[in-house]
């Protein structure tokens, strides 16, 4: 790829040429098909201004484009030498505050031998014991992570403290990382409250609450069996609400169950996993969007299943429903330790149905819906400028080459921020 | 990881200390258990000295090691921050020199659509029609992308060329990259001796492989209903024997066959696919060490199960019986476009039955038996100094964070050639 900083020119204004092939997620770009939800347009360009997009749009219209859109020359011009470049991916849902690792968990399970000491408290455990600057160097190593790997937006739970203190800490960490904050005090109940989760939903509606919302955005709750009742669930939700926050759900993963119907009902922007629904949930969550939206975004995290060996939630039974479909990776030790977006569109292909168009479309626009956000997953004039150039021709590699680091540069608010050596 | 260059020292000679977890696929290094095939040392250290290890055990023992195997300071001292080592990734099956990609094939596979195009003509066809410098400029990616995910050492076929010309430039470019080239003129019947696979045979055991063989260390041939029949295989691999090369097969990929006990009967050193495998060809495999070996190793290749969702094969079976298992990646735009040797340790590990120490055994020591190699695949003093310093505190994550790419520093031959700038 070249690059040319013109002379004189102050920065600012950057011109990406050469796009083989750019999905911008945006349907009316020039250059686009009407039918095309993911308004690919081939051998393309972008102009980014400051943090935002200005234009996109055919390269052969890229000097009149520029011209409108800017008024004067961009200060630099990349040549992305034939390769596509996709928004951001927007990873929707991830548990990054956390300390340890489950590795010998993860290996026991995979051997099928019983591992004793597995399960959420041991990362609970870890996590209240570590200290701050811990708990933020593991989330700032994570999160450099997945932005090398092209993830620009990133929601960060808590969950793993369980504590007034420790979920306070949690979503102030996660606040320096991130804008998508989500308070999960809900996450399981913790030990020394076993046998009473009532009085520790109380905890968390109450002080806990209190406590956290002004560092968050969302409430989430794991609504399932073994975790909290659905008439738990509600009242997290509810208190969440009251206090200002957006609501999400964990639901139907282990299990058949009401925390879908639960997460529509209360207008949720998202419930997650979605591995066994009925045909009432899979209607509820595309009639959620029937009236023009917003409604209730169903995301899949395929790592989980990958990484569980629990069976694959069926994107293409929800789609066909006209539900809408987000990825994301659920990156934590315990379930699905992966934090690459380009893996979860490479199972969702494989594993669960989806064209290589509308997984790329789920981990990057649908990732955007579930965080009801209009400025991320899409290159329309007026967003983030938020992409990644991938060293392959097409999206399509993504699914093609599972497993291959294909992310040759990330741009996020217009800066370019990480940059493969390799190539 | 900090590294310190010590004040006059002369390049040579480096200590690596502060390894978390080795993995030596050394049973008798200091520090390891005698039943460990893997030869794991916790807190290690490595001296390489050139292009080869010189000392591997304990970091306590590190000064009195460095001091028998060198006489002398280390000329540089890394720290690896308790980070997991294990040997470089030997891939011993690739199809790196084609020219094109199959992506719209691929799509549509995964689509459930037909795709008339399909199938290695057409690569064939744009690999005839490819410069060298086209040709080698693809090569080199490629070689370059599986060195940067920790892949020390990489065998590559021919086999898209299919002319006598084409065929020898093949081994040729491949020659430039490796010293692991396979002769691959038996890949497939070309278009223009549809019909006449006999004929075909003759010209790759005569011509084409007294132009091909001077280039080449192995022949191989695809013995499989729709390749080459069982004696035309026998043909190719006798005819490649008696001009010097190794033997390898690939075979039982898409159905039963008799490749497999042609495989041992010629004493190959690999017979590739076993997906489809007869008990009489699994004991053969494990029939083919008895006598000390070295025998024919089964070379499985999941990232072809991944991207055409054919059933993976079943490694456990191979391994209880006492068959020796590679892992390798089959690199090619048609059936396994992925050159991450981490995702097929997952893969093996998610999908066919084998613990993260025989997946990752299989991945550098099974790679080096596959190629009958004794220099690399181990950490062994005088194997040559191939490693891949992981991200992580253990080789479980190569499992655990599937897609992530976790290769921090890879050096081959003792120079340091890939170095993650994202950590």
């Amino acid at each position: 790829m070249r690059e040319v900083v013109h002379p004189g020119g102050k920065h600012g204004a950057t011109l990406i040429l050469g796009i083989g092939e750019l999905t911008t997620n945006a349907p009316g770009t020039p250059g686009a098909t009407d039918d095309d939800p993911t308004g690919v347009v081939h051998d393309a360009a972008v102009l980014l201004d400051g943090d935002r997009v200005a234009w996109t749009g055919p390269e052969r219209d890229a000097a009149d484009g520029v011209e409108e859109a800017l008024g004067r020359a961009p200060d630099r011009t990349v040549d992305a030498g034939n390769r596509a470049v996709i928004p951001g991916f927007v990873d929707s849902h991830t548990h990054l505050v956390f300390a340890g690792d489950r590795a010998a968990e993860f290996e026991a399970r995979m051997a099928g031998r019983p591992y004793a000491a597995g399960g959420i408290a041991g990362t609970v455990a870890a996590t209240r014991a570590a200290s701050d600057a811990e708990l933020l160097a593991g989330l700032r190593r994570l999160v450099g992570e997945a932005l090398a790997q092209g993830t620009t937006t990133l929601e960060v739970k808590s969950g793993y403290g369980l504590t007034v203190v420790d979920e306070v800490r949690s979503v102030r960490l996660a606040r320096e990382m991130t804008d998508e904050v989500t308070f999960l005090g809900a996450h399981v109940v913790p030990p020394e409250f076993e046998g009473r989760p009532d009085e520790y939903v109380d905890l968390v509606c109450g002080e806990m609450l209190a406590a956290c919302a002004p560092h968050a955005r969302w409430v989430d709750v794991f609504c399932e069996t073994g975790a909290f009742s659905l008439a738990q669930a509600r009242r997290v939700l509810l208190a969440g609400a009251s206090a200002g926050l957006g609501v999400r759900v964990h639901a139907n993963q282990l299990g058949p169950g009401e925390g879908v119907r639960l997460a529509v009902e209360l207008g949720a922007a998202s419930v997650d996993h979605c591995t066994y629904l009925s045909d009432d949930d899979v209607a509820a969550l595309a009639g959620s969007w029937a009236g023009g939206g917003p409604g209730t975004v169903a995301t899949l995290l395929p790592g989980v299943e990958f990484s569980t060996r629990q069976p694959y939630p069926d994107a293409r039974r929800l789609l066909d429903a006209g539900a809408v479909v987000a990825l994301a990776s659920d990156c934590n030790p315990g379930s699905s330790y992966t934090s690459s977006m380009p893996l979860c569109v490479a199972l969702a292909v494989r594993e669960m149905g989806m064209t290589v168009a509308e997984a790329v479309w789920a981990a990057t626009a649908g990732g955007a819906r579930a965080l009801r956000r209009a400025d991320v997953g899409s290159l329309a004039p007026g967003a983030r400028a938020d992409l990644v150039v991938l060293d392959a021709p097409s999206r399509v590699h993504l699914a093609y080459r599972p497993g291959v680091p294909l992310a040759a540069r990330v741009y996020r608010a217009g800066r370019e921020v990480a940059h493969s050596s390799a190539r």
